[in-house]
């Protein structure tokens, strides 16, 4: 195979106390919910030219198990909402990109499109939409609904709920406003369209009352794993923000995302894949696993438990704690694909309870490496070569000091590989991922001129 | 009557190139469209020490009239959704409050709870909410409505939506965030409420997952005029952008709003109420004219007819420029108060549809002073301390040279009369505005403790 002309992209994918689940008992960890701490590891991220920081969200706290709920930082409580904290980034960071996740099932195209082409346009160009649909029940009765919305029709949705919010995006042409101080005219009123979508769960006319963005359109990222998550992936994602273990699985599902691009007229690297990776460094091996150790040792039973019930929707609070993971669950409405993760690889190991829970519970399901420097920047170079990703989102497992290491200890040696810049070649998210400006797609019906 | 022991508040109404309708073709307008123009206005109002920044809002371009539309800078269309907007203001300042509108009729209260909730955070306790409900037909088209909802029934959802708002407010305590490492215990369960909100509009679970926020809330401010909408300010406004134009009538809409009060529990101090000032500040009064009148000059006729459309529902465009305003128009679902406001004025002053038009243009039906800084002072002062006014949010006519004007001729004069603070006492909108903070009302419904 031939070595790869392109470079690792980075996110640093921000988790308030750090990703570890029981990250906010470690005594080195910031509380970190203060707007400086986010502006500190923003600063950071950018000092070490990351393509982004990245906010997960969800919209509910998750009080079903309220023994583990109240037991973790991660109980769906945030110190802030993704598209203001980004905002406020905005004006204290310049290079950096900043990807906000919000979710297609609890939020409207309009008042979503609006918010991050006004983030894009604060920022210089530096906004992404981390798309995701809504599993959380808990989440729906919030919002007026009774019960989690299925997963397909939530899909559903999704798809025609990015359609919206990309048709608002483009209604006014990049160079619709004159400001014309002599002939009188503001804005080309050839250069303004209405989208007047008529769909099963929209209807909205528009024009969107902000100008078109820096980037043409904020960079939409997604993160689903289900055939329906892939289809809207391809159809729609410019980024994915994927979950695959091993690099088998990963190498897979790059080729099969990439595969689909065609039928919706996209080349191959009109998407970047970035796995997201759990990296606990060390300077070396023994190092690096005392530091996983003294985490995994501050994970409470309650938490564990909670945190399998969230990742596969199963409560197996009434299984004993060393016994195996029972093979007869049901299937669930929810995350169906991080569902088959995490109990295939207690399947595939043969864990009891006990120990998928402090095997998941870092990274909860994700891609966790414990090494040196070396090692991580091996697998990630191998990842990487053999086609199973075009950059990592780096959960560190401890804030601040993850992102540190990270940035202090890998990051040089990616540098020294050839594999990650060492200066910002563009300004905006979309340049740093090497993906194109979207040109404006023209009228879908013209406003009528005076 | 007493003097005054307490002194004006003011806010900076924030109006991209400047509150006149045709500032924009003004030689001395910015252009007022990046971050950094939002920045050095914010700032100059602090450094002025102003109460806050405000920002109106809307969720359509106003097409109807292409004609006007495309001709003016106030069609609808901003460089900036104010959320966002304010929340990257927060992190470039420190003590001025940051308030922003948005409407009841189109947001989803857990989202909107959130994101204030979010900026009183990020800002260390500057936020607050104008809290609108959505007149423009256009607006509806852009959320799935066929029409715009009906007078009546928009209050009864505002009404409900500002409830399941402050109830979310209120979903953790101010001391539920333990985050006590040795015991694992991160908030305490005891501390959290369910909001359990089920009404017409909304059915709301709860609990918002942001904690408590600085100020308790963000302050609610309000700028209805109407019967339904002073009642809503009476329920739920901490403070009021009133729009009365002549001073019997500010005395007259002061006394009524404080006088409802009472019926909610409520003080008359609980409520700051803030009329609207477009003040055209010279040295002379000649120089004030001069200023007056080359603004005038460049209003476009398409537009003054839009405007007279925007503000009363009326078209008016088959009638003759140089003819009366028709007495027989019919009354309109949007906005009743501000049609009468404009059509009132016009009957008062046998004014021809163009004098309306240029009447109205500037501060668009709000109250509009020309004169030198003892003139504006001296009708400041007056509106003051008959109890017409607890402040003013200053409507600068152009930007940026009209706020800098304000500050650098009126406030000094506001200050030498003992009228106008020199420093800041307190740290959050709330301090500055005189508003006590609001105790948490404790549970609706505990969560079970473990």
């Amino acid at each position: 195979m031939a070595r790869r002309k392109d470079q690792i992209r980075l996110g640093a994918f921000l988790y308030f106390t750090g990703h570890h689940v029981a990250a906010w008992r470690h005594p080195q960890a910031a509380e970190g919910i203060e707007l400086e701490d986010y502006v500190q590891l923003a600063r950071l991220a950018e000092d070490a030219k990351f393509d982004m920081v990245f906010l997960a969200d969800g919209v509910a706290v998750r009080l079903r198990n309220a023994a583990a709920a109240s037991r973790k930082a991660h109980s769906g409580v945030t110190p802030f909402e993704p598209l203001t904290l980004l905002s406020a980034l905005s004006a204290v960071t310049r290079r950096i990109g900043l990807v906000g996740t919000a979710s297609t099932s609890f939020s409207d195209p309009f008042n979503l499109a609006r918010q991050f082409a006004s983030l894009d346009r604060l920022s210089g160009g530096r906004a992404g939409w981390n798309l995701v649909t809504s599993t959380d029940p808990e989440a729906a009765l919030n919002f007026s609904h009774t019960d989690a919305i299925d997963h397909g029709d939530r899909y559903d949705r999704a798809v025609e709920f990015h359609e919206v919010v990309r048709g608002l995006w483009n209604s006014f042409e990049d160079d619709a406003f004159l400001r014309d101080r002599a002939s009188g005219l503001y804005f080309d009123p050839a250069k303004v369209h209405l989208l007047n979508h008529e769909g099963r769960h929209f209807r909205v006319r528009g024009p969107l009352n902000v100008p078109r963005s820096p980037q043409g359109h904020p960079v939409v990222i997604q993160a689903g794993a289900s055939e329906a998550g892939k289809d809207l992936a391809a159809r729609s994602a410019e980024a994915i923000f994927a979950a695959q273990v091993t690099l088998e699985d990963a190498v897979a599902f790059y080729a099969d995302v990439k595969g689909r691009l065609a039928r919706y007229g996209r080349a191959p690297e009109d998407v970047k894949i970035m796995p997201g990776i759990f990296p606990v460094v060390g300077r070396t091996r023994d190092e690096a696993q005392e530091k996983f150790e003294e985490l995994q040792s501050l994970i409470q039973p309650e938490v564990g438990l909670g945190l399998i019930s969230d990742l596969t929707g199963v409560d197996l609070s009434s299984y004993p704690l060393d016994g195996p993971v029972p093979t007869d669950l049901p299937e669930t409405n929810g995350g169906k694909s991080r569902q088959a993760l995490v109990l295939d690889l207690a399947r595939r190991e043969d864990l009891t309870i006990r120990q998928l829970y402090l095997k998941v519970a870092g990274a909860r399901g994700h891609w966790q490496v414990v090494g040196t420097p070396t090692d991580i920047a091996d697998v990630l170079q191998e990842r990487f070569e053999a086609y199973g990703a075009d950059g990592f989102n780096i959960m560190a497992p401890l804030k601040p000091s993850g992102l540190v290491d990270f940035i202090s200890l890998v990051v040089p040696e990616l540098r020294r590989r050839g594999l990650f810049r060492s200066e910002y070649a563009g300004q905006t998210l979309r340049e740093h991922l090497g993906l194109k400006f979207p040109g404006h797609p023209h009228a879908r019906q013209r406003v009528a001129a005076e």
